[in-house]
């Protein structure tokens, strides 16, 4: 594994992020934990203007209205003339006929470098009927060792249709870009049991994207690796304690981060 | 008293929260630290489709605005027209007569299940005039053992006129069904010390009242007992550090709250 | 020095923040920790309301948008009209045009007591070329013991332009009210490793000149020591652990300052 967070730190890339009002502090704090800068922007007469000055850009839909998905497709739109990875998250796609439809209308209108999402909501702008409970997967939708290969098949199909690297995370991570895919085996369940574990990993997976050049797929791969891991550190300092000090410990553990934690720790199958 | 937080987590119902975005997190968190399942959502194309798939909607006034208010109307109504409990929060009723006017326009558009406020906003949408200091009671408007009966004949007519449980919050608490009232006694003042702990109680009741069946008055003493509880617990592993401190104790506190705890520690006196 | 802390908790002003979406609880909540009462209203029909009731008001371009500029010059208006201080941080101004350009236009509409910003923002709203990363002062507008008569010639320029104290905060901090300038050499590196340390800056500057008659300069100079006193110290308490741990103990610390702490620890250079 290459030295991904001595990159991250030395580049220090700058990540525009448009996403939510409900995680958007954890997403810059994480941003910053991981080395990174973030700047959230997501004023239609400015997004052009602040995405051209970063590295990297996050569309998250989380709390979506009528107002930021313009300036959501300006944004990306000048990120793909640039060359400036994209981290797409179609928080709570199948929640509501509205997230799906926006969803799909963003990648028609946007080319991004990874889809990131649940299983309900991947399912969901893959056209499947999903299971979905609001921003999280439904129990029909959970991924477990007897799944992964039609999972994988959704992601590959997905990646092949949009260019990009899809990931589906939950209790086991999994990506494809077309050709070869990823298991991911880092996290803890407790990444579930706070607000914005999804939303922080995307910080991070535009702070890697928008530093290290290369193969995307390894990339994405070990920043979804390192947040996992932080998570199972986190989990240690806190599991007596409860979700709140997990909360802290968490952001503690991405600060503290480095490449021989996540070279020891990391548990990433390429396939 | 019932099994509510094993209910809670066994049901893990979904809330919708069309809330304000200085606490939001926080709602999110305390949510899942109860055992259910936060989706903020206020855009108005899905919001009636994000509350027909929940169980119950929390709207809370801390950061109005036009967009938001119609998003509130109309998820109100398909709560409404599905059964699901309103938990409606008038924050700053009183501190701005468009706080003041919003409420008294919802509250005749919609019917929630609880009302919940502090001393200052019950007031002002009773018609009272109030002593409000911004989203915080005013100083004459402290509750204490000497005014309770006065405020318990304000929150009888409250829950009578809209047809609701109506409940004042602070350093004591009170509701009243119409027919029935509660005193609560539990709480720490250093839940005034950090924000947003007025908001959470709102995710509270809506977790308890979007799983428990039965006698709504009880269920919501029961909600108000556990978080009070809670702000107590916290502030014992706090008081050396400071506010801080406070803020993360008390969501650990929330995320290993039992029904052991709560009847051991829950002070309902019912009238 | 004046018993600063002291008279903002027996005062316990209101504070109106119309602010950012990213660090809007954060800055809520050292308003609270610092002993004031803060109230984030930006709704264009209540913030004349909201603010003739408060002492001061803080406008903070965080996450500008077109509605909330609109409510930003009302509120400005008024609260100038009202003789209450304003505090004016050009959140990213030089970070894109939009800012720059609607930074110039607040301040020529309303007459803030502080403009309080990065080097970068500082040099943007001063018309020089800046060289912003988003929200971040740039690389080569770090501030040195080299550039500081240049940076305090910049800050008298602007105090004498708009009739106030100007303030540019880093590694060390610089103020001028136009005749007499402060450096204050408190604050740890960390407060830059999490987001909002500046915006809650905003947050104890209108808490102290909404509470402490007399000289706004060494009233501005207390709240920036104090604050930064209060980073060194949540450095100490948290700097084994990580910047999640940081982020919690500055706060604890803010809760628990005296004015004995800041006489001790404040390090105020008056020129």
């Amino acid at each position: 594994m290459n030295n991904f967070i001595k990159t991250v730190r030395e580049k220090s890339p700058l990540v525009h992020c448009i996403t939510n009002y409900v995680t958007v502090n954890d997403v810059a704090n994480i941003i910053l934990a991981i080395g990174a800068s973030p700047v959230m922007a997501d004023g239609i007469h400015e997004v052009e203007d602040v995405t051209s000055r970063s590295d990297a850009l996050v569309i998250n839909l989380g709390t979506l209205n009528e107002r930021t998905i313009d300036s959501m497709i300006l944004a990306g739109k000048k990120a793909n003339e640039l060359g400036h990875p994209i981290i797409f998250d179609p928080v709570g796609a199948g929640a509501s006929t509205y997230r799906t439809e926006t969803s799909k209308r963003l990648l028609a209108e946007i080319r991004p470098a990874v889809i990131r999402g649940n299983a309900s909501e991947i399912k969901a702008i893959s056209g499947m009927n999903s299971d979905s409970r609001g921003v999280d997967a439904g129990g029909l939708d959970v991924m477990t060792e007897e799944n992964l290969e039609l999972f994988t098949k959704l992601l590959k199909d997905l990646s092949l249709r949009y260019q990009t690297v899809a990931a589906m995370t939950g209790s086991i991570d999994l990506l494809s870009d077309g050709t070869s895919s990823c298991i991911v085996r880092n996290g803890h369940s407790w990444m579930s049991k706070i607000t914005g574990t999804g939303c922080m990993l995307d910080g991070v997976l535009a702070a890697f994207l928008g530093s290290v050049s290369g193969n995307p797929l390894k990339t994405c791969a070990a920043s979804i690796a390192a947040t996992g891991l932080c998570g199972e550190i986190a989990y240690e300092m806190s599991k007596e304690k409860g979700t709140g000090s997990f909360r802290t410990a968490f952001l503690d553990a991405v600060s503290r981060l480095d490449d021989e934690l996540l070279k020891e720790g990391g548990r990433i199958e390429i396939r």
